[in-house]
């Protein structure tokens, strides 16, 4: 049973796992959670839809066979795959960057890149990847987050005033919202307007209330989250009483009905070079945004995630949305919540969510025929704005200033330049960042703390010293980017004072001595010899010494290597007299 | 007088600070030095010239100017700075890249690039940025160096074939070479060859030879060096007196009498586009190799050289060639050791040099008329070959295999795709191999050394351990990369393990933890006391602690942080019966 081809089976097929002990009684919570989240999932794959600026129904469409490949490939027992905000966002900037018009191309090239998406996707979980994910930090994920909910809920301004409004970026959208703000249709901003305001009432006000009229935490939250469906229905059925939609009120209109059809990816080599790092960045953007989500769930079960598989489940979902007529699409936070909440137990009940959109494309959707674009562009404005946090820049600034410039360079450059540059330069930055601290280490020379074996900053503690004797502790790896640096430090301190004969490298908390480190230790131990100083190190770790012995940095060091750095000092403490007989004592030690 | 304004003009001037004690005998050692170097660079300049694809004379001008504007701005003592022959394979590469044909344009592109690799020397040196060349590391250079030592070597084979051979890489180098190896003049290959034999026999034998016949090791080592003046008087002698050059022998020919002409460089912004990354290259690789040439040459006399002050002196150096007909130089190996060892004790003997050079093209230059480019050829070939050293790829692979992945690409993308492909790719390889290596640190699980208060690796000592309590021991600083790394690895470790109820981490070798790892802490204190599991951290180094405070980490924590491990070993070491109790001490402790 357990051979080694039937357990990579099982790494790559999490539904075998599972799949063994389902039962009624997990079916039934799967049943439930289903019910809910495909209410919740019906106006919000609309409204992203319209955010990518593609048909309506092409958000319905990639809420239906991704959830069945994420059921069959993702490990997540909770995460609710689908269209979401920020990759909504991302394939409007990508595929409106392509310069389209016809709406068969657009579509086609939403699909294209959702295809992309998962090829990466799948390829980076196979070659197991996943932590190439790692190299967006906290600060630029959050500020970026931040910022692209701010132009999301700019961007549905055009939906709520009724106008044109075009860019990716918010000095653009600015620009072309206060040239068209006299175009605005009032009946559409009325009805923007209230949607807006009676869903920012139910987030706030609704639940507290559902409490305190006796209905339980839990379910009053759910209920809650159902709010947009009432939007939904009222504003779609005034639209229809008042025949609002000749009064210029945009409205969804006509959607096929029926199952999402079977589509073809575009294989144009032009197209792929051109949404290829829309894709890598959509890929990445979403697989941290899903993981972090599975993560959280998972563990308030005792349960766990794999994340190379991670990859592959949600890959698997975006080929799956590329040939059924979907868009780039992830694992979102507020349906997985809900999905949790309402007792999900295994993937399956994402299968069932997906049986439940599949049967509203087969039969609601004329009932949206009059749906108003203004309410869905409410839903995107309500559920975006609890994205924007700018409590991250206090955050960031209170803890350390190069986090913070990282997450401010984020938000500026992603509000003014968009989401591919805003991310990209996060990214760019923050590794440049942690280069350029590694780069120049802190190094403490240190003293003996009187009466003990312990020894400490100068600077900082009353500690003896001797004239010709300097200790310096490193408190970074050495490799190649700092290695320099250690020198230059070494050398400035030698030549302004001139008793030193011994300098002792204090190795604790040196991780790693690359190759680069290791030939800069040689000079720098010719160097010293030049100058008639000898050079010590002591507490090298393990794995550090293993390293060493494999070089010939040990034969030519003119001093020693000490276990202890109290070893080294009580050595080292007297003035050495005659150099040629203390370097016979050299092969006793280390 | 020391006042702090004064102290700035020394700091940017160091020739405030040796021209003070200038005396008599000084002047004496740096003249003696001067005369030598002056006879070394003659051939040189014309050499290097020709390598760089540039008039011969541009050679004799970029061995003038920059000489003086090194003496006054820059802080080694010993360092000969002029045109060197990586930097003059660099210009062939970025002049050859414009597409020229005009020799004028040529001359002015080669001008204008030292121009602004002048100013971004200059600018990183005002800036203090010298720190920005560390990042190419040791075995990025090495591989480039011997990569390029061969580019240049079989560049150098038109010269002494007569034929025609183009291309910036090797394979175009070999098919253009096997094209046009049939149009080989036997008179040109005859001499090319002799000549290169005669200064390989310098290099190996006449020294040795010299040294037998009773000549001092100095002395004997400065007279080898002055081998290729020989070859260049005797084969010039061969040329003329045979009337060669009508026989299709290439020789130097008319060359213009007088001092450096006053060049401006041009303004053309799509020239500075085109030039401005090949300048960077070339300003980073002739720092490090300068820099590196300069380290070794101070350490001699326990002098010091300031990295960032060197970028200025080499900055207004290249500057000074920009505007007097020179192209771009830095300091160079073998002349700074050559001046070295000939005794120059100030950068005076560089403004010596300067007027020797100078004295030369106002009166030597009709006598090299018949100079044959071959034997140019062979002194570059003899002095590349020494350049050229694999035993770098030994040495990287019994040290590290991360460093040998970076030297190999380095070596295969030079000599493949020329040298600015090699360069670029090596920098941003061994980036990305350290982010990879500190992505994925070094996790111990320790446990305790029986009657000691150490702790040690569970996996290669014994020790004790408990069931309900695992210590890990992470060996890097906590950053963005490797965060999401440690969760899942403790996740992972305590989700296959049920009766895990305390996780340690003991961070003796955390130098740093930044947003992004403060925030996956905090998130992984949440997800492990859903699971009822406590977080605890021993160890904490001081600055480490500092920044925690300023956190909220250390008011959730749901464990405690202890000065050593010991503490949390003798504390936690009871299975709790009660966590209620257990949690009311924590109040004590930290």
């Amino acid at each position: 049973m357990a051979s080694p081809i039937l357990n990579r089976f099982k790494q790559y097929l999490p539904i075998l796992t599972w799949a063994k002990t389902y039962d009624r009684n997990t079916a039934t919570s799967d049943l439930v959670a289903a019910v809910i989240v495909t209410v919740m999932l019906i106006p919000q794959s609309l409204a992203y839809a319209l955010l990518a600026g593609l048909p309506a129904e092409m958000g319905l469409y990639a809420s239906i066979l991704p959830l069945v490949a994420y059921a069959v490939f993702g490990t997540s027992r909770a995460l609710a795959v689908g269209p979401v905000a920020v990759v909504s966002l991302m394939t409007a900037a990508a595929v409106g960057n392509l310069g389209l018009s016809d709406p068969l191309q657009i579509a086609v090239a939403a699909g294209t890149l959702a295809f992309i998406s998962g090829l990466i996707l799948t390829v980076l979980g196979v070659l197991r990847l996943g932590f190439l994910a790692n190299f967006l930090s906290h600060p630029v994920i959050a500020g970026f987050i931040t910022a692209s909910g701010i132009l999301i809920a700019v961007s549905q301004l055009k939906h709520i005033f009724g106008i044109k409004l075009s860019g990716d970026n918010l000095p653009e959208q600015i620009a072309t919202f206060f040239e068209h703000v006299g175009e605005t249709n009032l009946i559409t901003l009325a009805i923007g307007v209230a949607a807006t305001a009676f869903l920012f009432w139910v987030r706030k006000g609704l639940k507290p209330l559902l409490i305190r009229s006796g209905m339980k935490p839990r379910l009053a939250d759910i209920s809650a989250k159902a709010g947009p469906v009432a939007a939904v229905v009222v504003t779609t059925l005034i639209a229809w009483g008042f025949g609002l939609s000749d009064r210029g009120v945009k409205v969804v209109g006509d959607i096929p009905m029926g199952l999402p059809p079977l589509t073809m990816p575009s294989v144009s080599p032009s197209l792929w070079s051109q949404l290829f790092v829309p894709a890598l960045l959509i890929s990445i953007i979403g697989f941290v945004e899903s993981v972090s989500v599975a993560k959280t769930l998972a563990a308030k079960r005792r349960q766990r995630i794999s994340p190379d598989q991670e990859l592959i489940g949600l890959g698997t979902s975006n080929i799956a949305a590329a040939v059924s007529g979907g868009y780039p699409v992830t694992g979102g936070f507020s349906r997985s919540v809900v999905n949790f909440d309402a007792g999900a137990e295994t993937p399956a009940a994402g299968a069932y969510t997906a049986v439940g959109i599949g049967l509203a494309t087969l039969l609601l959707t004329p009932l949206i025929y009059f749906l108003p674009n203004a309410t869905l562009a409410a839903t995107i404005i309500v559920a975006v704005l609890s994205l924007v946090d700018f409590s991250i820049l206090r955050t960031a600034w209170g803890y350390s200033k190069v986090d913070f410039v990282a997450v401010a360079a984020t938000i500026l450059l992603t509000l003014g330049f968009g989401v591919e540059a805003g991310v990209s330069a996060g990214v760019l930055l923050s590794i440049g960042l942690h280069l350029y601290k590694t780069s120049r280490p802190h190094i403490a020379e240190v003293g003996l703390v009187p009466g003990t074996e312990h020894f400490r900053n100068i600077k900082r503690h009353k500690v003896e010293t001797k004239a010709h004797l300097v200790t310096l502790r490193v408190d970074e790896s050495l490799y190649f980017a700092n290695a320099s640096f250690l020198e230059d430090y070494i050398l400035g301190r030698v030549t302004c004072d001139q008793p030193i004969k011994e300098v002792v490298l204090q190795m604790t908390a040196v991780n790693e001595v690359d190759l680069s480190a290791l030939e800069t230790l040689e000079e720098l131990n010719h160097r010293l010899k030049d100058m008639g100083i000898r050079l010590h190190l002591s507490e090298v770790k393990g794995p550090v010494m293993d390293r060493l012995k494999r070089s010939d940095l040990l034969d030519h060091l003119t001093g020693k290597v000490y276990l202890s750095q109290y070893n080294a000092w009580k050595e080292l403490s007297p003035a050495p007299q005659d150099p040629a007989a203390e370097r016979t004592s050299k092969a006793n030690a280390a």
